[in-house]
């Protein structure tokens, strides 16, 4: 315990580095006293008290203030608790009976989740998931169930060819979805995005009647609020009108929080995961649906070891039977608590910060000469995605030559930044967009003054190449 | 932390109470000081700590050594502090760049599990998944995709018609998996079983035969090495000779570790749940395949905001693409630091521990005139299936009545147990056989008196039934 205690204040303090960064092989090979190999006989309790130490030692930070290199930073103190507390639980959510208090309080947070999603008090449903990634296979797994039920018994055979549909922005995980669920990925067709990376609604339109063309079903559209590169927000009451329209499923992968009050009301199903800018400890993921008893239906299989019918309480609390997974581990406690602690004024006010210091530095990059942004727009959410361009490269006209060295910059530098350790910021190139740099805020324990020094480092790290 | 450590004691302290029951609407409307309810603004400090005491107060002791509900059990205090460190670390196991110690950690002990499971140096491959029917999941998803990878991108419509195989005690979560893969629950074939609950290999054969004869293909048989609720081990031998004959993917469900040095090799692919009889806390669930790259051919998307192929370290340690998943919970640490402080030794004591409590409790039910065992035979794992007989029923002779009565003989125990929060086991029925207890061990905690208190307590709770 007091090994942790001290490394979250190290965490905390700036000044310390974010990683200590080593190659696999070096970990492999086990470094000064701390080797990962396993043995038959058992090691001494000091050794496993070093090899604690040394496990965050050459771990990455994620909760320091100047750990920018994904979308869950931060380290909540109230939702590590209640991480702690939910280890020393040990249980399993399958089953009312040895998870009563973690069952009500899954129901109790979807509950507040499908208010604010603007469900109001339609009778709506959902579970928590390992991961947004699973969230969104959930959405496509109901969406199909609800038109075609006979897909759970007869498999895809029954069916006729069907299509989903996202932006060409959205993440892969409704591609990785298509190829698990037996839909391949081909099927999943991608809509064109503007400039700002929001889906256009009339390619949607479209694609659609392209595939009814071809006698294919269009069965799904996934919307992104918050696209996991540039933050964009697909529009989703166009969106909503089209599915309507022409009888789609439509879900929405939600990023945001504030001002989710009647976000999308529309929506036949929602994935929020609260790991993100909630800043939760990971993972807590959920999916919403909007009809209550749907996901049961889809998944349940009735086994007689853990769904006994004849147990002497309301047995419709043994949610078990709507996941995918047989046992599930607690990701609602830490939520609730954080919730109870915060509220949801606190929330709130967590993710104005991170939108606050995202305006901050898309400001900067505006104002510094040698920072280009990808596209300029204030940002939506938390992301701001720019291009550094050392003073060699000024010098050379826009074209493919330029193209292909700005291409490098952002890999070497990031490559620099982690040898030394003292920030991480994501790079990726995108489109026909070359390599550049995602800023990401979601830690509170962040400040301008760490923007700033994200900045000068990437000068620092860059300005030779 | 406090209330932590306490509540550890508690739960290791046999007299005190398994669990404090409640029924779900008392815990919704709430109970003294204790209101599940979430509101917009914070809560003072103490409330939240108040909040805490009260959800492990309403819990259920897992880790008590008369809690022997479920296969997962015990506290283990390693591997606590391994998971309270992993919720510190709060990182994510996609790409080594954030998670280089765990990621490395995964690789040594999917080695380490491969040997144990006898393929020696084989290149094998695997990833540790949010549960064992996960695992199973990815054991469909994988045979699929090797024998037809056109499946990825075309979907089942491109496909044959395929059927799975699994015996009619075999878990649950292989049909799920075929629900869920787009392949129906209709075309996983249930292979009959003997009286202990073994696989009949005539009967798998002949089954085979059958759906060739239908011009389809036998793609995959799942054995189980330790059945959910008989603990039987399938012929893993013949069954794998079968497989070769006919060329179908063989998949083991494993549940025991002793003795498990070369119990599978001739599997293509082995789930493996630490969290079960090794008493990881859960969860902690591993899938290992004897074919290295399948896994990430089957699932790769190569998401440029991730996997950026210019990074400056090997970036095959960025094993996130192989899964379903697309963050992932780092449940390796704590199995590791478990390993490393028992050795593999110590697990096997543990486990030969649980092993020893069973074979009493068979002795003393053969041994005691109101117990009855489901089936006469020395347990091969800790499952022992028996059914309490009261006076009242002992007068009635064997028939349709009697077993009427006896079926509801072990649900009404089970609620009086759960009413006074002594003990925890579980009861199903099971094929032709009317509701009966099913022990199984696997907390190091129990003793042969705790077994000896849970007969005497069901029969002071059933006699008068």
């Amino acid at each position: 315990v007091e090994i942790l205690l001290n490394y979250i204040k190290k965490t905390y303090d700036g000044k310390s580095k974010v990683l200590d960064f080593h190659h696999p092989h070096q970990l492999l090979e086990g470094l000064e006293g701390f080797s990962l190999e396993l043995r038959d006989q058992p090691e001494p309790l000091e050794q496993i008290l070093v090899d604690c130490r040394d496990t965050l030692k050459y771990g990455v930070k994620t909760g320091h203030p100047r750990y920018f290199n994904q979308l869950s930073s931060g380290l909540d103190i109230v939702g590590l608790a209640g991480e702690w507390l939910s280890a020393t639980a040990n249980t399993n959510m399958f089953t009312y009976e040895i998870a009563p208090v973690f069952v009500v309080m899954e129901e109790i947070l979807l509950k507040k989740m499908h208010e604010m999603v603007g469900w109001g008090e339609m009778e709506a449903d959902g579970i928590f998931s390992p991961g947004g990634t699973i969230s969104n296979l959930y959405s496509v797994l109901v969406a199909r169930y609800k038109r075609f039920p006979e897909i759970k018994t007869k498999g895809m055979a029954a069916l006729p060819h069907i299509s989903l549909f996202v932006s060409e922005h959205s993440h892969y995980s409704v591609k990785k979805a298509a190829a698990v669920l037996g839909i391949g990925t081909d099927n999943v067709i991608a809509v064109k995005c503007d400039e700002r990376g929001k889906m256009i609604p009339s390619d949607l339109e479209a694609k659609i009647l392209k595939v009814k063309r071809q006698d294919h079903i269009p069965l799904y559209v996934s919307a992104t609020a918050g696209t996991t590169v540039y933050g964009a927000f697909d529009p989703l009451d166009n969106i909503a009108d089209i599915c309507e329209k022409y009888g789609l499923w439509m879900h929405v992968d939600v990023m945001l929080f504030r001002n989710i009050f009647g976000l999308s009301p529309r929506a036949n199903s929602v994935t929020w995961n609260p790991h993100k800018l909630m800043g939760v400890p990971l993972q807590c993921s959920a999916f919403l649906v909007c009809e209550k008893g749907l996901l049961q239906a889809c998944n349940q299989m009735c086994a007689g070891y853990l769904f006994q019918p004849d147990k002497q309480y309301d047995t419709t609390y043994d949610t078990g039977d709507k996941t995918i997974q047989c046992g599930r581990h607690v990701d609602v406690f830490k939520l609730w608590l954080m919730w109870k602690a915060k509220g949801t004024r606190g929330f709130e006010i967590l993710i104005n910060k991170s939108l606050e210091l995202a305006e901050y530095l898309y400001k900067e990059l505006n104002s510094r000469e040698n920072f280009e942004l990808v596209f300029d727009a204030e940002p939506e959410l938390t992301n701001v995605c720019f291009w550094y361009i050392p003073p060699n490269l000024r010098r050379i006209p826009n074209g493919p030559e330029r193209e292909k060295l700005l291409h490098q910059v952002a890999p070497k530098i990031k490559a620099r930044m982690i040898e030394e350790g003292t920030t991480m910021v994501s790079y990726q190139p995108h489109g026909d967009k070359v390599n550049f740099f995602r800023m990401v805020f979601s830690n509170p324990a962040t400040r301008k003054s760490d923007v700033d020094f994200l900045l000068e480092e990437i000068e620092r790290l860059g300005k030779d190449l």
